[in-house]
This record gives C-alpha cells, sequence and structure tokens, in this order.
C-alpha cells in the first residue's frame, strides 16, 4: 500500500459540493513536498465543525474537499527537510499548527501560529496547490489535516509524534474536542482552585472543560444544557450541580446567580450559540468573573451585552484549540490520558467504518452520541 | 462656620430635577453619625458623569440631589466608630469606597466594594436616610460623595487620607478622572514594557491612560479623536501618533490594524460611545490584543462583535475607577504627582467658583476644557 515518493492511491469520504452526503471515491494523494508529511490516518472523530461545513453555512467553506481534523494515524513519508517527524511515528493531526517562528508563536501569548494561516484557509497546502486528486479533479484540504481519507499530507508544522503506547481511536480525539475544552480550563481560563465554574453544552468539548475544571481543583461545577441526560453525563465527569435552562421560569444568568451567591467565577460557553455566549458572560461574578467562549457562532452572527457588564469587572475571552500549542504541549495531554487524569474512552459512544461515515453524521446529531469514531481501514 | 455636632448651614449646588441648571441653595447638612464623615469641601472636579446624571438620561438619577464626585477638602468632624480619618486630615472623597470586609474587597482581585452598594445607589447613606436638607425637603446624595457641596457627609470607607503637601484644587482630581485612566493602565491592563496602544477620546481620563502607558514603557501610544486640537495634548502627555476618525476612509480598527502590523497589545474606550468600544476591541491584535472598556454608556445600549473576535485571542474587559483601591492605592497616585510621575496640573484648563457651576457645565461641552475645577470658598 505504502510508495515512498510515489502517488498512493486510497480511499477518502469526498464533500463534492454543500449540503450533500459525502461520496465514498478512490482518491490519489500525491507524495509529500519539502516540509510537509504524508500521514496514514488509522482513526477520526467526527465534530461539529466538519458538519458546518459541509452544510454550506460557512461562507469560507469551498467545494470539492476532504473534510475531517481530529485524526491520528501513523507517517507513511515525509518530503525534504522535515526533521520534527519520521516515518513509523505515530501522530496526531494539528488544525492549529506551530511553527515556533512567527510572531505569534513567539510571543509567548497565544497558540495561534500565524505561518501557513492564508493557505490553511483557502484549501491548500503552503505552496499553493493540493495533495489531492480525484476523477481528475483537485480536491481542497481541509483545516489544514483532512482526515477523512486513509491518506493525507500536512505541513510538518501541522503534526506531533505521540508515544505509541497510546490507542489512535482515543488520540485522534486529542486532535480537537477533548483538547479544547481541557486546554479552555486548565491554559486559557488557568482556573484556580475553589473557584466555581459552569460550563454551558455537555458535549465532547464541555465535558472536557468539566475534566480541566476538576484537575484545577474547581469547588463547584454547574452542567447547564436543555437536554436531561446530559446530568448523568455531567457528574461522571466531575460536574457538583446540573440545570436545564428550559426547566426554570428565569433567566439562566439570573438562576446562576441566586445559586452561587453573586454569580460563577468561570464560566465556559460550549454551544456556538450568541444567546448562550451572553447568558454565560452575565453569569459571571461581579469584580472577577471570566467568561470564555469556545463554541464556533454561524457566520455573521454577533454577541452582545451591556458594557456595564465589563466596566463592573467581567472579563469576556475566547479560546481555540483549548490555547494548546499542538506540537510542545499535545505529548503532554496524551500522557495524562495513559496515568489516568484525562478521561478519554468515555467520550467514544459510537464507532463506525468509513464507508458509514454518513451514518456517522447523523449520529452526531442525536443527544445521546458524545464521540463518533471512524476506522479507515476496516471494512 | 464650623459647629461639631451640630447641623451646618452652607452653599450647595442643587439639582431639583432633571435637564434643568443646578440652584445655588443654602442648605443644611447634617452632623456625621457613626462611621460617617463629614467633610468640608475646598474643591471639587466637574466629570460627564454628573452631566448625565442631570440630564435625566440616567434612569437611575433620582431628584432633589446634590451631584459632585470628584472633590478634596478638610474633615470638619466625625461621627462614632471613625478611626482612619481625623477632623483637620486632608482627603479626597471616594466614589469607590473600601471597606476591607466585604467578599469583594478580600477577592484581591477588584476595587468594587460591595458594603454600602445598595444605599449608594438608592442616594442615601448607609443607613437609609440623607444628611441634606433645604428649604425643608431632604435632599438626595450622588454617588457616595455629593461634592457641590461646601461640606457634606460621606462614609468613613468612603474617604481617604492624602498628605497636606498637594493642594486640594489638583487632588479633588484624583477623585475620578485622572485615577480612572492612569489606573485603568497600570492595574487593569498592567501595560507591559514595549507594548502599542490606542487611546479612543483625550479627555481627561484617555489623557490619563496615556500617563500610565508612558509610565508603563509602553514604545507607541496612538491617540484617536475626532478632535484635532487633542493631537497637541496627546503629545504633551506622551502620545506618539495621533488619527481622526473621521479624516480617514475606512474603519478606524482597518486603519489601525495596518499602521501597526497587526493591531494594538492594549487599547482603551474613554468615549462612553458603544461603536467605538467595538472599534477598540476590534484594532487589538489577534491572540493577545486586550481592550478594556472605561467609559459609561448610556442607559440600554448595548456593545457587540463576532465571537470570532474572541475566539481568536482578544480580551474584552472593563475598569472603573482605574482599578484603583481607593483607602488603600491612592495616597501613592499622590506621591507619583508630587514626585512628577503623574501629571495633574496640565489637566486644569478653566476654573470656576461656586455660583458659576453652571457654566461649568457648559464649559465642558467644549473641545478646549479637559477639566474645569470649582472653588467652593471664593466668590
Amino acid at each position: 500500500m505504502s510508495g515512498i515518493g510515489k502517488t498512493i492511491t486510497c480511499k477518502a469520504a469526498v464533500a463534492w459540493e454543500a449540503g450533500k452526503p459525502l461520496s465514498i471515491e478512490t482518491i490519489e494523494v500525491a507524495p509529500p513536498k519539502a516540509h510537509e508529511v504524508r500521514i496514514e490516518i488509522y482513526h477520526t472523530g467526527i465534530c461539529h465543525t466538519d458538519a458546518y461545513t459541509l452544510s454550506g453555512l460557512d461562507p469560507e467553506g469551498a467545494f470539492p474537499i476532504v473534510l475531517g481534523h481530529e485524526g491520528a494515524g501513523i507517517v507513511e513519508s515525509v518530503g525534504e527537510g522535515v526533521t520534527n517527524v519520521k516515518p513509523g511515528d505515530h501522530v496526531v493531526a494539528l488544525y492549529t499548527p506551530e511553527c515556533r517562528e512567527c510572531k505569534f508563536c513567539k510571543s509567548g501569548k497565544t497558540n495561534l501560529c500565524g505561518k501557513i494561516r492564508a493557505t490553511q484557509g483557502k484549501g491548500v497546502m503552503p505552496d499553493g496547490t493540493t495533495r489531492f486528486k480525484c476523477k481528475g479533479q483537485d480536491l481542497l484540504h481541509f483545516m489544514g489535516t483532512s482526515t477523512f481519507s486513509q491518506f493525507t499530507v500536512v505541513a510538518d508544522i501541522s503534526v506531533v509524534a505521540i508515544t505509541p503506547r497510546a490507542p489512535m481511536d482515543r488520540t485522534c480525539l486529542l486532535g480537537c474536542g477533548i483538547t479544547t475544552g481541557y486546554g479552555a480550563a486548565i491554559i486559557t481560563a488557568k482556573i484556580e482552585k475553589d473557584s466555581t465554574v459552569a460550563v454551558f453544552g455537555a458535549g465532547c468539548v464541555g465535558l472536557s472543560v468539566i475534566q480541566g475544571a476538576v484537575k484545577c481543583g474547581a469547588s463547584r461545577i454547574v452542567v447547564v444544557d436543555v437536554n436531561d441526560s446530559k446530568e448523568e453525563w455531567g457528574r461522571k465527569f466531575g460536574a457538583t450541580d446540573f440545570v436545564n435552562p428550559t426547566k426554570i421560569n428565569k433567566p439562566i444568568q439570573q438562576h446562576l446567580i441566586e445559586m452561587t451567591d453573586g454569580g460563577l467565577d468561570y464560566t465556559f460557553d460550549c454551544t456556538g450559540n450568541v444567546h448562550v455566549m451572553r447568558a454565560a458572560l452575565e453569569a459571571c461574578h461581579k469584580g472577577w468573573g471570566q467568561s470564555i467562549i469556545i463554541g464556533v457562532a454561524a457566520a455573521g452572527e454577533e454577541i452582545s451585552t451591556r458594557p456595564f457588564q465589563l466596566v463592573t469587572g467581567r472579563v469576556w475571552k475566547g479560546s481555540a484549540f483549548g490555547g494548546v500549542k499542538g506540537r510542545t504541549q499535545l505529548p503532554n495531554l496524551v500522557e495524562d490520558y495513559l496515568r489516568g487524569d484525562l478521561k478519554v474512552d468515555e467520550f467514544i459512544t459510537h464507532r463506525k467504518v468509513l464507508d458509514e461515515i454518513n451514518d456517522g453524521f447523523e449520529t452526531m446529531k442525536q443527544g445521546d452520541c458524545i464521540r463518533c469514531v471512524l476506522d479507515l481501514r476496516a471494512k
């Protein structure tokens, strides 16, 4: 199956156009150019961001494209000048790269690397071309990763080697959701011991925020979700309270402020709903409460509040990929997992093979699905 | 004129109703009760917040009232249990009190004291009554200070003694505007050395932000104001650049991002205009830029932006009284002034006596007025 320096033919789920199901196709994956890495993807999660782009609502979404951004696999070959990974390495693909050279990476203040932002946003490799072809047509790359293919090519700054002791059907989830939530709690918010925390939306990201809050020693962790079944999920990960905002007779922020004698020290939006983002900010304690936006809102939507909320000491911020620098910090999260400090197995509620990927997308929309993991090599 | 334990009769500017000029009246000022302090006010500044409440636009504004919150004077007498000041002390009135006992004061995270918030908001002393009477009618207190009177009564936690070496016609300005801007830069934002800063609105508060930025070692300080005469003011206080947003052909945030290769490290809104607040946030550098709202918006107005602005690393926060704990930190600012590190004299563009207070309000609305200081004892 492998052929270093040669084009590989393999199966992939191709999104030919917006709003249509994915098609399983045989595609050609060109060899990696300089500073590129070709990875055999073993497992990938399906995330709401994939569904959002597929839906056509993302104004920057372009087609045809190979979606997927939460993947783990093994390096098949590397292009000239690649020194951070080698063939045979177990790796996780990073949609937030880390070049260690740009203004952002050197700032010490953010995990957002600027090096390949422009080309990644356009769905091409840093040289402006793509490595995927199907039926004579170029396919675009997605988020610099395109993990819905048995083989993919990524920039060398968009991949990190991790220990082969960690199974890839688990580590793939560290490529997005789990890291995003856990990092938002630990790195972005730096939750202080004995703090009170509210998490809006108890999906993969929200449950991972809870894990981060537990690790930081939060004294109270309130889950807010419209789905009652999330109470059990929340408690399993360490939440102390649950509120269904549709079952109280007042605005959720007011309810939470009363519940916690003034409001929360930290709140997290993991829904992408701009009204929830506002409630999360306004549920913060006057004087010091911080609200962190993690969810991705639909295009054109805006958040708003009275400026008095900020003047009286609340802080509004956001987090992308949990503030985690992938190449530097992701291996630590894998160690947390192996030591038993970070739950990952529990997130996998569904498993599918590549041919069933459209079922996987349907499954994700149901309340009982936290994560559906695809095995790209099984039939 | 003084009469410890007795009611004092003196002159004050009374706001009988919204939207009308102030009336100079002879009022009665009752002696201080327990934990209260009666102050002979020597000088007071006139601030936009006084004008806002007088206009009637503030839905919480109530009448009749004695306005004024930027005042300095000498303690005339104290009520039972007062230990922090004594008769003869030179003092500044504090609209942001500091009790050192409440959850807020003890948190170490905010200067917003909660002890007398409810009664102060209602315009009464902590026991629920007022100390002012005029023509047989009770007059309300304003912001816990009411400095537009030759004598006022405040809670003991709402006053700080400062060195008599500092002239009161200067120290009165530390009761609001100067402290608010200077503290926002130094305490709320904690501007790092070599940072880039933009200040929207170069009035008393904005110019004081510039002073704080200079003290913190900012490398570039851009003033944004619609009034070209503010360029000279800005440069006098240490600004390096000036932009008049009405004279460029693109949104101010875009202009600033281009000017600074990606945006500012810190921006400050000192206008109270919610559209400016948005521009200030969006002019911040991706990954780490922080925008601090200082200006007070009109009732009911809201700020908004795309959440993507925060998810990509910008932080939106606010500052009240510059984050300064009045009793603990104001004396340090007075020392900064006496050492020549904090400009105060330069702010005083106009001087009036109490009888001219309505002229003072008119003067404030003109672009060439930074601060108008009233002498309450001169004719």
